[in-house]
């Protein structure tokens, strides 16, 4: 990281146990206490909320989307309005991502060469080009505090070949991505880690990528396909092959479990649409697993969703009424579970960074274990 | 009104020139300022909104619908809860149609008899049955602070027979209402005017219904399908003949110019499902008239909604930013243009007050008359 940057990383305590870390990272928009979940605004709006409702859940960051931002309104759109920030009226930090992962996820759409990825919009069929060049010039003028290198990221399961393939181009368009960034002394670019669950891929990755003196890394490749076991034991493996003082942020992930099990392994960031995708379905995270409000046990269930949780849907509303509005499909439903899903991960991940900082996080890392519920969750 | 009633109703200043009123109605959950617009929580929740975002819109009272809270989640679940305001979790006052409405709006899926109506849920085709003892028993179940009585309501054009036979019928089941309305302590019933749009039976109906000693007095059947001049020659003739005394309540309307209109008329209360409807499908209120934000005009528009508006939509929001979310249907596009629009038509009541309580109104009035952008919007 160059001296003059806003970007610094301050690691408070580490597990000795487990290396699971307690940080604060420091943007141009603000300090960011780590580890941290990130809530997703892929249309720079996070599903169902408001931004007084997202500041409210006591979110330090947010994600949004570039595939999506560059095909409506367009980059350049944004730019002009001074970018993201601006545009969506949210002041404190954001992340981009590069939008490899959703041009790799539209299968037939795309054609990938060494250059990048043709696709086609999802919506219209007209046809785009990104590679990491393009996907740069994106990020600059969307203008978040932390943006991504485009990286391929396969589809799992995925041979050797595949997999290593994706890995090279991978390690290419990260030198791109660092040559064309020009924005470097106010967003943080971040290499991205590939190699699906080949662990000498990851290591060779892990290797390739932090040769870049990037102020922070990701893994990525893990939310997509694999099963649990083989990404718990690719994230355990590849996180301690991150510098130990700069953040690392696993993409996609995940559950209240998920983001406990990145937590031990000494991952710092994380983001995933499920909490507010859940809560769209009528689905809520609580400390007893995940639940459906829409089942006919709640109908006359007076208790709060989460009995203690002091957010705004467990503080005001019951069960009932939730099941009531669920059932009715109303939009208020999808508002106040999202609410309570995000604020839960917060919660968890922030359980988490204090038991990090008492010097207490083996302990309660082997007491979730034990847990049955925290695993159904 | 009995000596120990909850109810009140203090007429603070009355134009000369038209008869519009400025007062305050105490209730069991608080004092509302008239005159007063209504937000509607069809379904206990007023759509695409929290019920912290309602209250910031400055709203007094909300109306909650018998019919659809009879059908979904019942109304002896809601009693059981203790009522409607611990329910949804509103701690102002609320106002409960009869169900009327609704049930006669179902057309096909209905019978009338002098007893009441036979109907067929909208949803499931189960058959049910509602006149004015039931509607009183939903009501009373359901604890509003404010109640209507159960009428007929037919749809306009009708001719001069069918109005006076369903102007009967609601002067019939006034009776059964008064007689079995069991919370006359706590919950104040309001008859309704009939009679369609014949000044006869409109006066006729005015008499029997104020013959009743009530708190309050409606207006009914003004919004199902005539054209607006008609209404308003309506409204302009009903007005007068209810009780200076009493609060009185224009049902079902409607726009920014209706509502001044009805104030014009001397009509304290008024409520619609337009301000969050409009909002639903992207359009807004705007002193400039009604505005569809998916207008390409809009893609690039930095300014608010409407400039000089403090509500939280054009305190923090672009028009460019909700044209980017009504375009892409987010959410957040619904609560954001509800939020305004609900503003909108309390600034619109608030403005006539203080105009009133001035003693400009009929400035103010024939200043908005002159302007051809309120007619529009």
């Amino acid at each position: 990281m160059h001296l003059e940057s806003p970007f610094t990383f301050n690691v408070e305590a580490v597990c000795p146990w487990s290396g699971a870390r307690a940080g604060n990272l420091t943007t141009p928009h603000g300090v960011i206490q780590t580890p941290v979940f990130m809530p997703v605004g892929t249309n720079a709006t996070v599903k169902a909320l408001c931004f007084d409702q997202v500041e409210a859940t006591g979110s330090q960051i947010i994600l949004a989307n570039s595939y999506h931002l560059f095909l409506r309104p367009g980059h350049k759109r944004v730019e002009k309005f001074g970018g993201l920030h601006k545009f969506m009226a949210w002041q404190k930090p954001i992340l981009t991502d590069s939008g490899g992962f959703q041009i790799f996820s539209l299968d037939d759409l795309r054609t990938i060469t060494d250059e990048g990825v043709f696709f086609k919009d999802h919506r219209d069929g007209q046809e785009y080009f990104i590679g990491p060049a393009k996907s740069m010039e994106i990020q600059n003028s969307l203008g978040a505090d932390i943006i991504m290198a485009f990286d391929e990221c396969v589809k799992n399961p995925a041979t050797f070949a595949e997999a290593k393939k994706a890995m090279d181009r991978t390690h290419d368009w990260l030198e791109k991505c660092v040559s064309t960034h020009a924005r470097k002394e106010d967003q943080a670019l971040f290499g991205i880690v590939q190699g699906s669950i080949y662990k000498d891929l990851r290591q060779e990755s892990a290797a390739t990528v932090t040769a870049h003196d990037l102020p922070g890394f990701a893994i990525g490749g893990v939310a997509v396909g694999e099963d649990r076991t083989a990404i718990e034991d690719i994230v355990l493996f590849t996180a301690p092959l991150l510098p130990q003082n700069k953040p690392r942020y696993l993409m996609g992930v995940g559950t209240p479990w998920d983001i406990t099990y990145a937590i031990r392994c000494g991952i710092d960031m994380f983001d995933c649409v499920l909490p507010t995708r859940l809560a769209r379905h009528g689905a809520a995270f609580t400390s007893e697993g995940r639940v459906q409000l829409r089942n006919a046990r709640f109908a006359e269930d007076e208790k709060p969703l989460e009995p203690g949780c002091d957010c705004y849907t467990c503080s005001n509303h019951s069960r009932a009424y939730l099941h009531h509005l669920v059932r009715l499909k109303e939009m208020a439903a999808a508002s106040l579970l999202s609410i309570h899903n995000i604020v839960h991960l917060h919660k968890q991940a922030e359980a988490c960074r204090h038991a990090i900082l008492q010097g207490r996080f083996k302990d309660y890392f082997e007491g979730l274990v034990r847990q049955e519920s925290c695993l159904k969750a």
